[in-house]
């Protein structure tokens, strides 16, 4: 059993080639209906992809240093970011790479007895990384980190980053400083499993020469239509979505799994 | 040659059993971008999908007794809504159906100079049928009016309806009407290409029952990303897409095809 050739044709050289930095190579991925919803209004979870697609997803876990999800989603579907859905390896093979789960959490809301926490305590994860904003004099928050790091996850402090700019807004949130952070620890490929507001960043962000701070995008599309309940990101991206250039599409199960990558700037 | 599977599946229904009234069978098709864009903002033609597609379009054509397009459309692309992509049938094999023509124009705006009246009047198209709504005394109307039949248009005026009713919005194109109309004009399938109004009106439709006027979905999603420039579907439409139950998927060239069918409202 092997990853899909939709994502080895996309993904193969995150392995054959570390990243040259400051940068980790980026995937960003996410599933969508027809009518480009990515999740709901209320923030409850949204499940569009099947079985198959999300297989594949854990497969692409594999090929990848880090996964890293924002807070919202961190606390609206609790996920364990690890790659159960696969079948067992081969007997005499190494397990599967799992890839370190990484939470954009400007004000340290995850809650300690979260499952990436419980996993890792366990022996059944990989330690958390927590990614926040430089902490205050702020007696609670202080309490927060070390809740956190008590229960075993690694907080990374973004120095420079106030916590309310964090907060402001999808296009403010600070990825290129994060992802230099990221690098700078050893990660050399990212996965990006968005969440409305974290795809909307990672698609506005740029590097120093205008380049698309995201390598590859990966986008399942569900077939079905979710409607006026629904997150999209069309609109809101306005032309920051362009740039990107067709490699593949395949059907997997009911889901549609096209595969993209950034074109650089002109 | 013959029409892909994911037609024949969704549509052989059209052809074995005529359709039982007041309405023809409705097969809804449009092109969609990944962030599910239709047009453009200003008007102009958004060509989305790839050749094969196209041609799948075409064979799409031939399986219906009409194809119905909005006066937008008409007045933007200028189409021939024929089967011009097809190979050329098998020699002693007959010609390829041609749908009858079917535009909505409440305030006859269409040119007499068009290429779907030109074709007509040189023996390679067939009659259109012009939709309006019921003539008042304008004098200028009139006038349009004369001239599309002298261009060779059988102009069909939907009694009871306004054009200013018409022309409000998209909910409050009198879909129903229109259909019953054209099946009593003998057409047992319609085939809908919209635009972004036609495709909202006939989403919006309902049968006095409460089902769907939309008897199939046949949805095209070419991999690529439209941005603020786009015209969508996704938040007008509200609910109305829900009640689509997925048939089959394909890939066809660059594109991904998704068949769905109504489900009975309950």
């Amino acid at each position: 059993m092997s990853p899909p050739a939709i994502l080895t044709d996309v993904l193969s050289r995150y392995t054959t080639t570390p990243a040259l930095g400051p940068y980790p190579h980026v995937t960003l991925t996410f599933a969508q209906s027809l009518d480009a919803k990515i999740g709901r209004r209320n923030g409850s979870q949204l499940i569009l992809s099947g079985k198959e697609s999300m297989i594949m997803t854990h497969w692409m876990r594999t090929m990848h240093g880090a996964i890293l999800i924002g807070i919202g989603t961190a606390l609206n579907d609790n996920p364990q970011l690890n790659t159960r859905h696969l079948p067992p390896p081969p007997p005499g093979a190494a397990p599967y790479h799992l890839p370190r789960p990484v939470i954009l959490d400007a004000h340290l809301r995850l809650p300690p007895t979260c499952k990436l926490l419980v996993n890792y305590k366990s022996g059944t994860g990989r330690r958390p990384w927590v990614i926040c904003a430089t902490v205050s004099d702020d007696p609670e928050r202080t309490r927060r980190l070390k809740a956190l790091e008590n229960a075993g996850a690694r907080v990374i402090q973004v120095s420079g980053l106030a916590a309310d700019i964090m907060d402001e807004g999808v296009s403010t949130l600070p990825i290129p400083t994060i992802l230099e952070a990221l690098y700078a620890s050893g990660i050399h490929s990212v996965m990006v499993e968005g969440g409305a507001r974290v795809i909307g960043s990672f698609f506005s962000a740029k590097t120093p020469s205008g380049d698309s701070i995201v390598d590859s995008l990966i986008v399942t599309v569900a077939p079905t239509f979710v409607g006026e309940d629904g997150v999209g990101y069309g609109q809101e991206l306005g032309k920051k979505t362009q740039g990107f250039e067709y490699v593949k599409a395949e059907l997997i199960g009911r889901d549609m799994v096209v595969a993209m990558i950034a074109t650089p700037a002109l």
